[in-house]
């Protein structure tokens, strides 16, 4: 089949592109002198520009013509390989290159005002600029198409497949759910210990060795990545061999530990993605949503459980005595467990988290729909955080400005984080149905036996199949929101 | 002036994408993870590619053939660009592409035989590659053409214009008064202090801090560029505001100081070009010559001269109290200037290095003229180190097999390393013609005067002038080698 050749000598191009893309913003974030963004910036859109000049070419529409209907007869890979192909082409050609153009220039004269806005705490700031990244949003969704509502073209650009309707259903039940039980929780909960609140600051040196040791101990491979420093944590992918963890250590927070296990869960994915997908499109976490459920799972799921710090407390102690030896392991879990609703996102519990994106949800569905405005934000966001989680707003710059999403354009982006918090719940649930011993499993710290099971069943894989199959594969159904209710419900840790 | 447009918007790609490539060269050096290599080479291999298909388009050709003749009336920069650009394109142009991807192929595989030769002390190994790779260079030569000798069209690749006829002048009086006053140097130079020789371990935190501090003194500035730590020191352009060095840092050795000083030196050439060449082909140093005759002044004629030390020997001392509280100015001084001939270039003083390079010119003469075949190397190479330097080299190892040069296929490089050497001292002569009081200029420590009539001179140009026209522009006469052996010759350092 030389069309099919042809197609995988463009993908391996494009990869190689994406690659060097990815690693202008990984120095960007890690290295880059103070001096020289504007350089980086042009570097950014020249190499753009080009990627964007190959993914719409003429040319590789014509492959994709030809090959309309070929399929049954090719491996799934190739077959793979042409659907990823030809999404990505459809995505960047539906939209008209001054639209792309415009939006670019948009958000990124939107961003700054954003960053001015919440520093004022003045939502009026924002709005006029926040009310044409809407508009335009809107306009993007026609460009997109959709069979049922303009939400779901952006939707599917985060998360293949996904629609209104379904994330309709998911937050539906998980707000039934979760308001009551968030209520509960807080009610029965034990005091945190006052040396837990305050704990003497930890050196960033010995921060960064524990990081280092627990990624290598979840089986992080440091021969093909590293950790490093960056403003806010995050993992990418510069190759095959090469996916690189950044975090940030602060001498009196534990979110370095959990950043850690985050960051690594997404590079675990990544690492252990199948050799022959090197240099392919295929050679990634399929979605948003499949990759937050694994950065999730070994976050929270083994992450903040009592069994998994049987075997590693005691090394967090050893690493720091002076903050941790008179530190029982269940106040130390009970403490990274506490259920405590805010105002703000990033820093909810398991039990609050899932309400602040139902939030953002509801409004982001109101907003390409037509049925809200942007002038309407800043009280519907106060009413809904009152209403969900109890909390009280106190600034415009704690609610409705605290997110960088808006100001970039990436509406559709949020449900991502929920889907992965159930995929997660759901897939480990799936583990220990495999796995009856899951519980011991995790208390003897036999990592490499959960990490087996999720490389042969989903990090092998890479994008071979689309985000829902991959799922009814591994889970023989369709994603919902009970196990998550149950994993929360039974969760031990709660009781500490 | 339209057409002019076109090329400028060409150019500015350009050099973005080579910028780019730049930094995939820099992560390789500084980050990249030991597993991730061959993906790295298929992201250069992918850059490569585009960048040559851009600078050998047949639309450039044209556009540079509309500007034929076009000149007198344009700013000197605009004149500039075009010389610059064409040079590139025709110089990329006369090559076959075949013939590029073959000596590609070829030098990548003479690397690792190279290193295996060098290893392993057989020079057997490597002869039959390195017999493809000359015969590959003569051809090189012929494809890039010339008027007297083959050599010319490879040494025109690295320094614009230079002739074998020049270096066969240079050189020859460099022989003549370098071979006699390195014996009578020897002779007349006192015996090393031992606890010199054997130095306290010196902690690499303590090494790095010195040499921030020691590249900030000098001017290097560190918002437009950073410093870190790759296998062998180097500088680096990643654009306008991002030029990066790196060192090495040995606790048994006084190496990293003048690494600091000598990448400082490049850095310095860099950082200081005129912002108006941001983003052109103009926005970097002329040539390798002329890059190397800054790094030189700044590691040598400043970096080892009393006078500087006598402002930053206390610094030393208060870094490294243990090394040095109880070693004279003198002595460090009488140290670091020490003559001593021996088997290794890298290794040389600065009266023995322009020999070993004068030995590596005549041998490339001759084997690109054909009067030498490479059996012949190791053979002439003894003979000539023991003829110009005293010195018997006791193997294949420490002597013909040295250097990566020739494994990389870069005859033709060498001899700007010679060029670098006879230019800092002439542009320091002329520096003290203009600055009458430069002795106290430097006692005093006062550097920021000196790195502003160098960037008014020389830095601020990019690459506005031809190497051999800027040196006229600054010196008022043609490169000679009297400067050097005048400034050899009363260098009060030798005899103390």
């Amino acid at each position: 089949m030389k069309i099919l050749n042809k197609l995988q000598s463009r993908a391996t191009e494009l990869t190689n592109l994406n690659n060097i893309l990815a690693l202008l913003q990984w120095d960007q974030e890690v290295m880059l002198p103070v001096g020289a963004s504007d350089g980086r910036a042009s570097q950014f859109s020249v190499l753009s520009t080009i990627i964007h000049q190959k993914i719409t070419d003429p040319l590789l529409g014509e492959i994709l013509q030809d090959l309309n209907g070929v399929g049954e007869e090719l491996s799934a890979a190739d077959q793979a390989l042409i659907r990823v192909v030809r999404r990505e082409y459809e995505k960047n050609t539906k939209l008209p290159e001054k639209f792309v153009a415009d939006f670019a220039r948009l958000t990124s004269e939107a961003l700054p005002v954003w960053v001015r806005a919440r520093k004022q705490n003045d939502f009026a700031i924002f709005l006029p600029l926040l009310d044409e990244v809407i508009s335009m949003s809107r306009q993007k969704a026609d460009f997109l198409g959709y069979n049922d509502h303009p939400y779901d073209a952006l939707l599917d650009l985060y998360e293949e497949g996904l629609t209104t309707a379904v994330l309709d259903i998911l937050f539906g039940s998980l707000q039934k759910d979760l308001s009551p039980m968030l209520q509960r929780r807080i009610s029965q909960q034990k005091s945190i210990a006052a040396k837990l609140e305050k704990l003497p600051p930890m050196e960033q040196g010995v921060q960064v060795r524990f990081t280092e040791r627990l990624l290598a101990e979840i089986g992080y491979d440091f021969s093909r990545g590293r950790q490093d420093i960056s403003a806010h944590p995050f993992t990418t992918s510069l190759g095959h061999n090469d996916r690189r963890v950044t975090n940030r250590f602060n001498p009196d927070s534990l979110e370095f530990i959990f950043s850690a296990l985050h960051e690594g869960g997404h590079a675990l994915y990544e690492q252990n993605i199948g050799s022959a997908y090197s240099d392919s499109p295929l050679d990634e976490g399929v979605s948003l949503g499949i990759h937050e459920s694994q950065s999730r799972l070994w976050e929270n799921v083994i992450g903040r459980s009592h069994l998994f710090w049987q075997t590693y407390y005691p090394l967090l102690q050893e690493f720091f005595p002076h903050q941790f030896k008179n530190i029982s392991l269940d106040d130390f879990v009970g403490y990274i467990n506490r259920v405590d609703p805010g105002m703000i996102r990033v820093e909810a519990d398991e039990v609050s988290y899932n309400l602040h994106v139902l939030i953002r949800f509801e409004l982001e569905k109101g907003l390409i729909d037509g049925t809200i405005t942007a002038a309407d934000l800043p009280g519907l966001w106060n009413e809904k955080y009152n209403n969900y989680l109890g909390v009280t707003v106190d600034s415009d710059a704690n609610g409705v400005l605290q997110d960088i999403h808006w100001a970039h354009g990436s509406f559709g982006y949020f449900p991502t984080y929920t889907i992965g918090n159930l995929a997660a719940a759901q897939i480990w649930h799936r583990y220990c149905l495999n796995d009856t011993d899951c519980r011991q499993t995790l208390q003897q710290g036999k990592l490499a036996k959960i990490r087996k099971w999720l490389t042969d069943n989903i990090y092998c894989h890479g994008a071979l199949y689309p985000p829902a199959e991959l799922l009814r594969r591994v889970c023989g159904e369709e994603l919902n929101s009970s196990y998550f209710i149950e994993y929360l419900k039974n969760k031990p840790e709660f009781s500490l």
